[in-house]
């Protein structure tokens, strides 16, 4: 059975302070979509079944090569990273999965840890392998490239550790492997832009070949960092290249910061989606580059924009719709788990609003180029303040209608602070 | 037999003033490549062999949405512009093919048009389609698209002009037909982003179903502009996956200012070879958007990689290797001639320059992540000055030493502005 | 007296259908921010006084230098613009000011014009004068630069125009000049970056010179387009630097898509505010560059967070705040009335969301470095739905609640589309 | 009397097998350049008296928040740093300075710290605060901002600190003092914009009241990272204002790699020139971001244009002309000593070839706007392969003709990695 973080009381405690203004609002909201003929509902019920998942590393703070600026109570080790996740999960109810990272979040006993997530409300999502960085003791160092290096040696080093992610990820429950290298060239020169790539496929089907019949493995695609002339799998092109080569069970990831400036990333959902290559996201946001800032806080119009692709993917499947969801973002000067809910919240926000769009209306004005009525019929749903719809399904699941707060009221962090360990000062690496 | 628009003899005599200098620096040039281990004369032979097409249109004055300034004696026909393109090739011996554009190069008599062609020396290269601008009298408008518009007449004719322009290529001896649609849309929502692709597939096909066998099709991406939200075919991904769709004679075509900010286009190039679909590039130069200015005026640096990949790609052809080069930019504030003849000179030389990389060399230096290595090994050929190479290949060939000098010697653009019917101002369309 | 283009019974009778909704929706918003301390009825008031202009030339379908497509029913002079202005003004309540152009709004009698003008219930705003196009019969042309020509008589030429622009301005009632030129380079060396600016500093001086005490000139900077290489204001920075030579009454314009790549224009805002420079705004929206796409379709929380600044500036007014908002944006696929009226709604409601954020609370955060609280402050005022507000203020004024229905009922377009000239496609300047 | 790390005989014998063809290529290129007017006396003496500056923390490898990997023989405190900085300047002769960086590079004796940099051929360069890290036992962190923290105390102590580098520097005989703060923000709200600015110009006036009379204050901005919404010095904009605000003796320094996308660098050059607080730059080069990668490896062709500017600037001193000069670059995957060599040649040779552009024929073709001609004048420079001059004149001052090799031969870094501590793994801060 499960034992929760935050006292149950507590939640209805502070969800009590706040019902009423929900219920006015949601009813108020009701009686709108009611007058633009959606049943308020059916969108509750796909709000209520849909989730995301949480990393298990974004639970610590983030930092930059100039700083990390560590707070009490981070966590150092994936218990204490469940327990965090958990707390999440239990405000925010829309986050029962996490996603693992290896080395970093290794045990003895995974089915021990197994057990330890679900007695937490939590089960596992896609397994990260990590080839970026070396490990103490490792025989084999990155710094020439993985999958892609020059040396034999290194390459099957990457491609063990890989099958060994698999191997851990079938104790857990996961189905899918996350692959992202950080291989790629600072100078103009210095590798060889196709041998490179041939070496990575080489080796990326070797993993390829040990995933079980039931898995996926997802391809994640950046434009630049750690490398900064050229990366192996820098865009969606490379990517769904990489994908078709290596087979079906492979598809590509999206995630939202990896892009060049400017680039629409939508319509990159719908491409791969067309193709049949969509295997999921990591939610963050940026204004610059990779910035992992926290999801929809610069630019809350494209996530929905976003999720108004994959409410149209799901409408109209073409070859199969089952991406996965995942919050991967650096939490650099928040507390991770407020982060994490508000994020989660963004997240749920857009895809609300994007369930709201009129499609027959959005298609009846696409067929007919009234390009004015099509972009004013995503702009009504994007208008809507979906905010009392949310509140309602986190408190019917047992969540807390203000998250913050309720979690500032818990002094669950003030807590840990105290039982925990403290992390150091993250060194510079200019 | 040809009738060449500008005098040998002039030519001649440009040449007696510059050529002991040349020979002085050409054989220091020799000396200094000895050393290291080069044979001048392979590489001017090479060198000699390259070419480039220039797009007739390339020869009118270029402008923006806001103004166009033209200048006297701008070409106003096909024939004029034919003359202009002689002019280029006259001189710089590297643009011996002109690639026409319908239907503003439409005439009565193709086979007439050739032969005028042939007369000063010139071939046609690929045939560009426009389905970017509506013509008077035309049934159906492009306002909304054309390979993907919503209205099936429109696509059908959009898909008669190409296949007309398959027929004309045929007569005047063409072998590819470059299809870029301005399709797109400036408002989210406006189209469907599937299918919007989807239709302009099954057009494409209808174009592809007429190719004759040894004919290629090119697809051209762009990011954007004329579209400013999103554009049908925006990226190489998209164009490789439209080119994989419609079969083995399609190919994807690189124009060097239809990017994202900062993407590392000679990568794109190394992906599109190592997937088998690099059919050619547009040259230009760009910094800010496509800016279509003169080859290798902003970034010779990158023109040099570009060709460094495709030098490489030469060697180690995969599934074949036969680029179509054209310079493809908008001359706002030269002369376009002038403009031309520079640009064959700049991207000559970033050829020239790839041929001098020592490849051994950087070979075994990426094998083993000698990086510093690879990278002098590439900046030792990008270093060197290859100007008096160029000079003694076009001075062999009849070309001018000094081809801006002798063209202005020339006075031909004053002969022009006598004969030529004068160009009106460009209207702003802000 | 006003005799204003659509009939008021139309609306009273478009209004009537949808009053019950939206007093309905208003009650719904006023209970919720009432709950937060905020009293609608301030708010109301607010929004009720707010207006932005918009620009003559904006009535006409725009294009790019590819194609501009026309619509039946365009206008064809300032007569028919003003009267597609009145339309915006009745129906949004929210535009009751023109912004003029010249040459291309030039008439005989500004007075009559003016007359005409507040017969439809309009005023006129900033006047823009143009020295980025040659017209008919010019003596200079302004292919090589303006008010930064290398010749002095071109230079005389454009401060001249200014000037005139200054006189006509005065008779049509209007205090600001916005000066925006298209100077600069498309290539390196085309001209020096330094005497550039300083001829464009003396030519500036002498229109700053004609200045009426009362007036101010707005500098506009733009990144690029027309020139593409280098342009003479081409950034805040040159801008500031260019109104701090001129003086006191001269002050920076912001036009929102005139900027590089991921720039936080926001920031930009605040620091032309500290500085005492900030003189007003073009409004549009972009993805790629200046793609004058529509008020807020693209990004509208970057203009919430632009309004968060203003409103910020309002209240702590430092040397003093006034700035002219103008829409200005292309309308290459809508009916631009359609358009301005959306832009003027996505304008206002960014403005009411910044009303709503909770300052006190905002600051208190920001002192504190509560990161969270400060982000969910402004996230909480993004999030409300305005829309109920606007359709209330719009109503009690005279205007249409949903201004798009209310627009298309009145067939105004198809009527003009009667009455008026048609007008011919523009011409591809490649 | 100084002490070098490199033996002389074996440079003099490195430089001998490498005479003849330096000489060979040398005497070719005089005779070019005397042909094109050109006295190479003249601007070999302008090469040899030009130097730029090192940074202490350049000679250890960089990293990125994923990951560093060492290298043997990496320096570990300010001494091992000057001897490799010693090493840099014996063989290229071009970098005689070093710039340290308080607190990584503080010592209890800095007299013997000059002096042990005296008997290593080496002066010190402007000294680098560091206000962006927590350093251990600090009383005030800097996890909220530095100079423009909220916190009273915190500024103080970001002022001490800038105060405490000044006076070492006067120790060390430096004259300037470089500040840059990672203050800013991650998300919108998160920080008032202007107040944050105050705070900033406040603290940094005491900053510059402690500044001696014969030294510049150096602002430095960036646009992005470690904040990754705003950040307070973002802009040249945002630092020229600032430093007007601070006064003469304060001046804005340029890092190439710290712009938005496609911002054109050398105008920001002649703008700084023009308004007179043009103070120094931080040479590296970048694709996408800060990249900090190796100067001119990656746009060679952009640092000439800015040494174009550089030294039009110097003919044209207008208010003054002394910046300062200093590489300040990551080395990721090369041995910075190689790198530091190699990016000194880069930028020697941009200013070569900037003294070769024939400033008269320039000067004649922007004043008749002969755009081609312009062009072709700075061009011509550009192409000239100047590295036989530059191996000259440093064969000729004890430097080595081939840097890499020399260094290589000499067994320096393998010396070291006996001799030194071994640098631990980087922590990934993702």
């Amino acid at each position: 059975m499960t034992h929760l973080p935050i006292s149950a009381d507590l939640i209805a405690e502070q969800n009590d302070k706040r019902l009423e203004a929900v219920e006015e609002d949601y009813a108020a909201l009701s009686r709108k979509l009611t007058r633009n003929g959606i049943n308020i509902s059916d969108v509750r019920q796909k709000v209520s079944d849909f989730s995301v998942a949480v990393p298990s590393w974004g639970t610590g703070r983030g930092g930059t090569r100039f700083a990390k600026f560590p707070i009490p109570g981070e966590p150092t080790n994936i218990h204490e990273k469940l327990e965090d996740c958990a707390v999440i999960n239990q405000l925010s109810q829309a986050t029962p999965r996490v996603s693992p990272h290896f080395p970093w979040d290794k045990v003895q006993d995974y089915s021990a840890l197994r057990r330890d997530a679900e007695a937490l409300g939590l089960g596992f999502d896609a397994i990260n392998s990590n080839t970026f960085q070396d490990q103490p003791g490792q025989s084999h160092s990155y710094a020439n490239g993985s999958l892609a290096s020059t040396d034999a040696a290194t390459r099957a080093q990457a491609v063990a550790h890989n099958i060994e992610c698999i191997e851990i990820g079938k104790k857990l429950g996961a189905t899918d492997l996350t692959v992202w290298v950080g291989d790629g060239t600072n100078f103009p020169g210095q590798q060889d832009l196709g041998r490179s790539l041939d070496r990575y496929l080489d080796a990326a089907a070797e993993i390829y070949a040990a995933l079980p019949d039931d898995w996926r493995m997802l391809l994640e695609h950046k434009m630049f960092e750690p490398a900064f002339y050229s990366s192996v799998i820098s865009d969606w092109g490379s990517s769904i290249l990489a994908a078709q080569t290596l087979g079906e069970k492979c598809k590509c990831l999206i995630d939202l910061g990896h892009h060049a400036p400017n680039v629409n990333i939508e319509q990159i959902v719908a491409r791969l989606h067309r193709f049949d290559k969509l295997g999921g996201f990591h939610f963050n946001d940026s204004k610059y580059g990779d910035d992992d800032l926290d999801s929809g806080s610069i630019n809350p119009h494209q996530l929905f924009l976003v999720f108004n692709e994959l409410v149209e993917a799901e409408r109209n499947p073409r070859g199969g719709f089952s991406p996965s969801y995942m919050i991967d973002q650096s939490h650099n000067v928040t507390d991770p788990i407020e982060s994490m809910m508000s994020s989660a919240d963004a997240i749920v926000t857009a895809y609300s609003k994007a369930l709201l769009v009129d499609r027959d209306a959005l298609h009846a004005a696409q067929e007919t180029n009234d390009v004015m009525l099509a972009f004013q019929t995503l702009r009504d749903a994007y208008k809507t303040d979906v905010s009392p719809l949310l509140a309602a399904v986190r408190a019917d699941k047992g969540g807390a209608i203000d998250m913050i707060a309720t979690y500032r009221a818990s002094q669950y962090r003030e807590r840990k602070s105290q039982e925990r360990a403290a992390v150091g000062l993250g060194a510079g690496i200019v």
